[in-house]
């Protein structure tokens, strides 16, 4: 939808240059020549390129996010604007805003990388204790006594620049697999945990290998709405039938069991749904199920015979009171016997959380009750791309594996973490009481995750004005505030939404400071386009 | 091919499995049960996936690699077998096989992520800058002079913890524009340099981009056979055509023009052969194309009309004499303005080369003469997976800025850059000329990259021998190879080659040492099977 910002030619008139450059005689545009000076008809074009990656949409890093780079750069360069900087509001990368890496982890990863630093003694015990394991993981041999074993065959070989397990390190599959099972009490199998390149990678290749089939036989995708669109990016790229359903906003985002039988049955009109999705904390609406709503889903999944993917990377980011992070695995098996058998796959990250440590791409899956043969499938096509990058990896053992009491980094480590999730709690508060302040915005509480996504209510002038333009309302609206106040979110448009309702999705992630100049940039912005657009 | 080593369920069995547990009356197999005890019918089983998953092979990480370490651990649990380790020479991981990383790059990725150790004036003044200017362009900043930022800025924000952009940090891409320039002679536009998780990554996006049609529309991919396994991988993932053409094992592994021109010809009559992939050096094969075969390889990609893939990631692996690396890009560029439009993307990986670092999954691709519409496309699809890791965006950056003479690195740097690549070309000498000195063995020169792809000449026995237990003639040698002298190498059957042939892959990678351990107990193994096999 946000396409309709873009400026490119009509497809008519696309399809016409094509033409004459595939007939020689296209403009002499200083591009590349053939004989005579004609221009060499390109193989790759717009029109003969692969017709499912132009169907993929993915507005978090859509073009509204590319004007907020330019206007960076234009600013740098001393361009005069309404304001002083750009503040990206689109993403959910807390260190671009400003959040300190945890130091135990960014120690530990240091030593991994470089490990003639294991000889330095200012680095903590448990610091130089974890990178020893991480490296004799990686090279394969026993964990005994990782203290013990002398520095140079260490040093010797393997180490993080080897290519890993295609599946990750069997030792970090191990730590993580005891995370799962302290986190849930129940058992988790090393054999059934996929470590990745963030999380966006292991969801890609679930969905990957249930896409099959034409017309009624093709595989539906169930995924709510609002959605983070790297579902319905996926969805497109791979040749799936996006099956939507709907959250109630005015249920604080609830995910309604009505909502998805009526789904899944308007879908099986024209496919075959085989996999439900679910986000949960919730990305961009920012609601935490309760116990009660993971258990309805369960059982519906098992009903319907659908394949259950539960993206929990934000588990650690649960903030409002009374709320609390269920996990999908912990409350299919205290279910019993009778749902023992439904298919799940669980997603995390090291991207989000307390650590936010985006740039190292790490993650890992958890796949519950996966047919054996399917899983050799799983693990022959996670081998084409060799191993996910061994340094994410560390970096997810770090997170299943943290400083434990007692253990030298373990103070300032509670110390870092809690600071920043009660300071993101904060944030969290803050910005939805702060928009619901405003007039023409409501804004559900934001229970968990990184985001508020807020309803703005337009005035039929301003969707006007859009429609002119050839926008989305809120398209223009983003755009808006993008120009005029410096700040840079995403439209609802590009999460979808109900018709005829606009919203925004902004991360709570600006430092506090920095949110409240960004929450005043806002309402002075909101009332202006009201005031504006009002009859 | 390899798939003939597994031992699952015949096709009939399984589908009766599969029915059985759909009717939910399955074996009470201790598995998941429903209600009164049923089994509960999966949804996604080895017939109902993706059946394209399923056509996927990728015999470098395939079963013969999971038998090896199968016997390692046997190994470890004091199990008695014939030799006393397991060599893997079936993958191209210079780390696992005891090379030692390049000190500089780990030097500076080590600052990168643990940037407080920007104080430690013991690291080499290059090392802090290169890691400063590294971290500053992640933050987007100016970089004139990076060693007056002050440390704290370069400590409050961003950083390799947050995401980059999705085609890598400006400043790398800056970097290897800079070094292909530097290389080449010719002009390189960073808008055209694509950072990716690995060179794999980049490959399947380029080929992803490519694949559309059904029937005699479909793309044909053009592979060389014996070819690296990632392609045919690809091609099967994606739904295209594989279309073939060999090298030409009498003539060290060339590539004939006419064998290419026989292969679209043929390609014609069922596909559409959109896009040529050449690997130069050789991947398994060894060989290094000279300029006269590069440039008939561009006339004949832009006379049929081909997008050209180079794979390029062994551009520094380069050891026979008289053989040197000529970049399709600059052979392209000196052909002059008839060839000028042709449309190129060529590939490169941090994994090889003198630094082999695997496991930080750095890579890029350089697309030239890309029409700026499917650029557009492009960028689009690599922002739905975010970022590749930007620490092995780093280990890029290090690969093509490296130390410069008179910075205090330079020295030790160019030592071990030096003594690797010397013992390289030695040990590619020693591999084929021991190969060629054995009974039922020949071997190419081993001009560039890592391998040796042997011809064996298998007594009919032992081709009989392999197929009554449904087994490659090659698949079976290899497997006798592994269980009795603990070597892991890869059938070619693997990698393709002319029927009746026979083949496999070795890495030249262990340590001279090693190598010659290696060397004498496949001697002795190969002695010994054309003895037992022999008439």
């Amino acid at each position: 939808m946000l396409s309709r910002f873009m400026s490119g030619p009509h497809p008519a008139k696309r399809r016409l240059v094509a033409m004459s450059s595939h007939l020689g005689n296209g403009p002499q545009n200083g591009g590349p020549t053939g004989p005579a000076g004609q221009t060499r008809a390109k193989v790759l074009t717009i029109d003969s390129m692969n017709p499912l990656v132009k169907k993929v949409e993915y507005a978090v890093r859509g073009p509204i996010v590319a004007r907020a780079t330019e206007l960076e750069k234009e600013l740098e360069k001393g361009v005069p604007k309404p304001f002083k900087q750009v503040i990206k509001a689109n993403i959910g990368d807390a260190h671009a805003m400003g959040q300190k890496p945890i130091t135990f982890l960014r120690q530990v990863i240091s030593l991994c990388v470089n490990p003639d630093l294991l000889k330095d003694e200012s680095f903590p015990a448990d610091v130089r204790e974890r990178a020893r394991r991480i490296l004799q993981g990686c090279k394969g041999g026993s964990l005994d006594d990782v203290m013990a074993v002398p520095l140079h065959t260490l040093l010797e070989s393997h180490g993080i620049g080897s290519y890993s397990d295609s599946v990750g390190v069997e030792v970090i599959r191990k730590d993580i697999a005891a995370y799962i099972e302290r986190r849930d009490g129940f058992p988790s199998d090393p054999d059934n945990i996929f470590l990745s390149t963030g999380a966006s990678d292991a969801i890609k290749n679930m969905v990957k290998l249930m896409v099959r089939g034409e017309g009624r036989d093709q595989t539906g995708v169930m995924i709510p709405i609002p959605q983070y669109p790297l579902y319905s990016a996926v969805v497109a790229e791979l040749n799936a039938v996006q099956v939507n359903y709907y959250l109630d906003e005015d249920n604080n985002w609830a995910l309604d069991i009505a909502e998805l039988e009526r789904s899944v049955k308007e879908a099986r009109e024209h496919c075959t749904p085989r996999v439900l999705c679910v986000i949960n904390p919730g990305n961009p609406t920012g609601q935490v199920l309760s116990k009660k709503n993971v258990q309805e889903i369960i059982k519906f999944a098992a009903r319907e015979h659908l394949f259950l993917m539960a993206d929990e990377v934000y588990q650690d980011n649960i903030y409002a009171d009374g709320c609390a992070f269920h996990s999908f695995k912990k409350t299919l098996f205290e279910l019993g016997p009778e749902y023992a058998g439904l298919e799940l796959a669980s997603f995390h990250s090291t991207s989000k959380g307390y650590m936010g440590e985006c740039g190292f791409r790490g993650g890992y899956m958890e796949v519950i009750n996966m047919d054996p043969q399917v899983k050799l499938q799983l693990k022959k096509l996670v081998s084409t791309k060799l191993c996910p990058p061994v340094s994410g990896q560390a970096t997810m053992d770090c997170v299943v594996n943290p400083p434990q009491p007692g253990e030298p980094s373990y103070e300032s480590f509670i110390k870092e973490k809690t600071a920043v999730l009660k300071s993101l709690a904060e944030r969290a508060k803050l910005v939805a009481e702060t928009f619901n302040s405003i007039e023409g915005v409501t804004c559900n509480t934001v229970q968990g995750a990184m985001y508020a996504f807020p309803r703005i209510h337009l005035p039929p002038r301003a969707v006007e004005k859009a429609k002119s333009l050839g926008q989305s309302p809120d398209g223009f609206y983003a755009l808006q505030l993008l120009e005029q106040a410096g700040i840079c979110v995403v439209p609802g448009s590009g999460f979808g939404q109900r018709d005829g309702t606009y919203h925004f999705r902004t991360t709570i992630l600006p430092q506090p400071d920095k949110l409240k100049i960004f929450m005043d940039a806002f309402t002075a912005f909101h009332n202006k386009f009201l005031q504006e657009y009002s009859d």
